[in-house]
């Protein structure tokens, strides 16, 4: 019987960095290429990566990447993975997602211009070696989404990616209902569906909300608007410029990221600002107060983002000032709250009318922010439009993908056809079956600034050095293992400096000490040395504190000339 | 004119450590002596104080400290304060509040039995030199919660502590509106009022809420039912043992401080349950499953708390089984979102029936938690039932205090008459004015599990390591600057020891390079080596990662013997 494997790479987990691949006979296509951000535990860490191994063992056989939008957990990895791969492999995305995608790969001189960009429009249909991939129509917080049918030997695999069912989208660009229902009628073999949002009852509220919900902020704003949100947010950006014109305004957007996703999306036509609408931000610092919309980035309170900078009078071109109306059109990622929650106090603190809401809002008509994915409500009616023989809940914590199972078998999945993924289980499907079959490495690989590999082991090391600091000890002994200079010790992020000077001494005194019995034991080579060194000053700063710092100890053998220039031989 | 300072020594801000003294002629009084938990940028910091030296240098002066309730941000700061002082000062509580502090203070063998400690009962007056202290009852999230007045001869100033407005106590205990209308209508110079939910629009629910809430869990669970909750919440757990009781299961209290504060709350007739209702562990796990209830802590994530270990499958006694029933009777404190949600993935993904809320409850008759401090309503009744002439709100951030001042401006107070305090302004009223009259110095001091100063610096210096790990190099060079033995670099928490490895050889050879320069310029001491040798090093690891560790570089200078052992001469 034909079968088809799904492999998750990074779609499930708490950092979901979303990535999926196909294999079916000798095809092999992957569903996405994300990253993460790294949470805070992960010190110096700046993003987190799927393994890509699976995926340069299969190169040979790959069709292509096909990606259902262009938010950075679904396109971001796709520098990385480009330059890993010693193909040529096409990437097929809707015209927004493909802009946005062509403006990121330039960025990258050794990849520029060597992958080639497909643009598909939904209900297109793309041949990939013994499958087809279809594209249909979404909503979701960035506009031209789609989810992508996959159409194997086996079945028909449909792949949400992220989505709502929003009635009234501020583009105008409807929910694909009837693609849906016709998959559905024909038969769908696997759904893979967005959980985010699979513990929230009833409907996501469209978009539309928000720009009734902002009205009454724009209309009573005195002086400036200062309004955040997420750089991908065309929407967003969309509903600030219908009230500014609305209440006969000017806006500027203020950021890298926001004037670049906001051209393409212009560009494209997911953006409709009349001309003139949209100034520079030095025409705004010279127009009257009230007639100025500053739209910025940093709704996660992230530090070297706009808004936190215009809050700690640290931007280069806004100084927020009292009497300004700042609103923040987002809620706190869980893991932001204490960051937002600083933005919002600075901002009280010079006197503006901070409008910002910590949660869900629940009061009717003051929505500030909705979210992008469906609730239970719509997650109920996908599985319904679309009656898969089996199905995998994805994009989410396991909470959000026990509940979405649960949900399913609710609405008439049979629990046997149900599997809850972990990345890096090979779930295999033929059209009567479903199980795990393997597994494949897929440890979320750490990237930092300089792309060098970040361990575990030494984000654990880091961690060490974050809580107690770290003490070096040097010391140079003779081939008889008598001192000649030293100890030198120097310490960073353990104590106050005046503390650790009146512990260097007793220190000191310690490594002598330590050596002298090191040399009566006939301890004579310099990483035997070395070791004993470790062990004896980390137990004397133990006694001496009750921290446990990383400690660095060398030993320096030189000959001897007999008379050592510092210290007196022990 | 008769006139009184306020001094905030740590009950303003983002981290608030309940900490106020009053000066009013030559008595200094101290209201609360709490302390603050770490933000998570405060790599290693256990527990955050207030600067004592302003209650030091007053000391003799010193009429007592005044405690409103038990909870650690008023009381956890006592023993640190009391070792640090020469006099013995009495130290006034409520009986709950006195237990409490007992216990803490018996653990403490230089200050064990050194300061009385004097039980007062809600409407009993203290003399404090030349002012009466008044004990007044409120309700709080803590049984035996006060509101204190200090009748000084400039006026009498009421401060609130922690409170809310709860008809419906779970101990019967009623808040005292009659004794604070009585104040109002006699005179009250100052307010000084708590802010947490200055926010928060309407009548924060009564504790009584959460055991309707509950109901339902209890009355269909089929195994085992684990819930969590703040140790120090007695309400919550005689909730739990009313529930237990209802439904015919025993209670077992697991976790040293649920304990200890429920003996304390059992001895003072705060929490009232049947004989055999609570048993030890080890009877309840020979119990049949639908016959138990355990309590424990760690509704907030808290790595070594019970419910931590229990979903981590690490706890001794208790481990979670598929069908248990988990109940979260609590909410995330910002900043702890993150590990609350590990934890309750963890309990889903060993199939318990896990009840929580990540944000207040909409629903209702499902409340599983309430605040235990006042909303908006409340404080408008505070301020219109005491009247005061002056006002400060206290307890709570930026956004809080001043959502709270414009709050007091709302029902009466004049602008003018409201001072947004910040920890070390010295606010001075008299009968007719109100000032900032001068500072004293208020920074938090940060201490770790030694009690050894960690200051701003070591904190930075923390926050390098954990970004990008630290590399130690040393170099042991003769008189003439000749290298003797070396270099030789240690590195962690920076790459892959691998990848440090492929670095090694080229640094060494920079280093080498580096000191032969210095030795063509004259540099030969070796400090200035030193200096050189860590700007040398820093510049080569960043030219070649892009990261900034920090460098601990060390110059050993020892008398040659002619023939070095290990490198020759450069």
């Amino acid at each position: 019987m034909e079968n088809v494997q799904v492999l998750p790479l990074g779609g499930t987990g708490e950092i979901g960095k979303n990535m999926w691949a196909i294999r079916s006979g000798s095809d092999f296509l992957i569903l996405d290429c994300g990253f993460a951000f790294p949470t805070e535990e992960m010190f110096g860490v700046d993003l987190v990566l799927p393994d890509y191994s699976v995926v340069l063992e299969n190169q040979q056989n790959l069709r292509g990447i096909y990606i259902s939008h262009g938010h950075e957990d679904h396109i971001g990895g796709l520098p990385f993975l480009l330059k890993k791969l010693s193909v040529v492999v096409p990437i097929y995305a809707t015209p927004l997602t493909a802009g946005l995608i062509e403006a990121k790969l330039k960025e990258h001189a050794s990849i520029r211009g060597k992958f080639p960009i497909h643009v598909v429009n939904p209900r297109d249909i793309v041949e990939a070696g013994g499958c087809q991939v279809e594209y249909i129509r979404v909503t979701h917080s960035i506009p031209d989404a789609c989810s992508i049918a996959v159409h194997t030997p086996a079945g028909t695999i449909i792949y949400t990616g992220d989505w709502k069912m929003d009635q009234t989208p501020i583009d105008g660009q409807h929910f694909d209902f009837y693609k849906f229902a016709e998959l559905g009628e024909k038969g769908v073999l696997l759904l893979l569906s967005d959980s985010t949002n699979a513990t929230r009852e009833g409907f996501t509220p469209s978009e539309r909300m928000v720009e009734m919900g902002l009205d009454g902020a724009f209309a009573t704003a005195k002086n400036r608007i200062i309004v955040s949100t997420f750089a991908s947010n065309v929407h967003r950006v969309q509903i600030f410029c219908n009230l500014a014109l609305k209440y006969g305004r000017k806006v500027a957007l203020v950021g890298r990221s926001l004037v670049k996703t906001s051209e393409q999306a212009r560009k494209h036509g997911f953006l409709n600002v009349p001309e003139g609408l949209l100034i520079k931000i030095d025409e705004a610092t010279s127009l009257p107060h009230d007639q100025v919309v500053i739209v910025t980035t940093g709704s996660q309170g992230e530090p070297t983002s706009g808004l936190t900078r215009i809050a700690n009078h640290q931007h280069k071109h806004i100084n927020v000032l009292a009497g300004d109306t700042v609103i923040l059109s987002a809620i706190p990622i869980p893991g932001n709250e204490r960051t937002v929650s600083r933005v919002i106090n600075k901002l009280f603190g010079s006197g503006a009318h901070v409008v910002y809401e910590t949660s869900r809002s629940t009061a009717p008509g003051a929505t500030k922010h909705v979210s992008g994915h469906a609730s239970r409500e719509e997650l109920r009616i996908m599985l319904v439009l679309t009656k898969p023989k089996f199905f995998v809940p994805i994009h989410g914590e396991e909470r959000h993908l026990i509940r979405h199972a649960e949900l399913a078998q609710s609405v008439g999945i049979d629990s046997a056809n149900i599997l809850i993924p972990t990345n890096g289980d090979i779930l295999e499907f033929t059209p009567k079956t479903c199980k795990v079959v393997g597994h494949f490495n897929a440890e979320p690989v750490l990237v930092d600034g300089s792309a060098l590999g970040v361990g575990l082991g030494v984000l654990k090391d880091r961690k060490t050095l974050a809580n107690d600091g770290v003490i070096s000890a040097v010391v140079t002994v003779d081939e008889d293992g008598y001192i000649l200079d030293g100890p030198e010790l120097l310490s960073q992020g353990f104590v106050h400096e005046d503390e650790f000077e009146e512990l260097v001494d007793a220190a000191r005194e310690a490594i002598v000490v330590s050596l002298g019995r090191a040399r009566d034991e006939g301890l004579l080579t310099s990483g035997a040395l070395k070791r004993r060194m470790t062990e004896d000053v980390g137990r004397f700063f133990y006694d001496r504190t009750r921290r446990r710092p990383a400690i660095l100890a060398m030993v320096q053998v030189v000959r001897s000339a007999g008379v050592p220039t510092a210290t007196q031989p022990v």
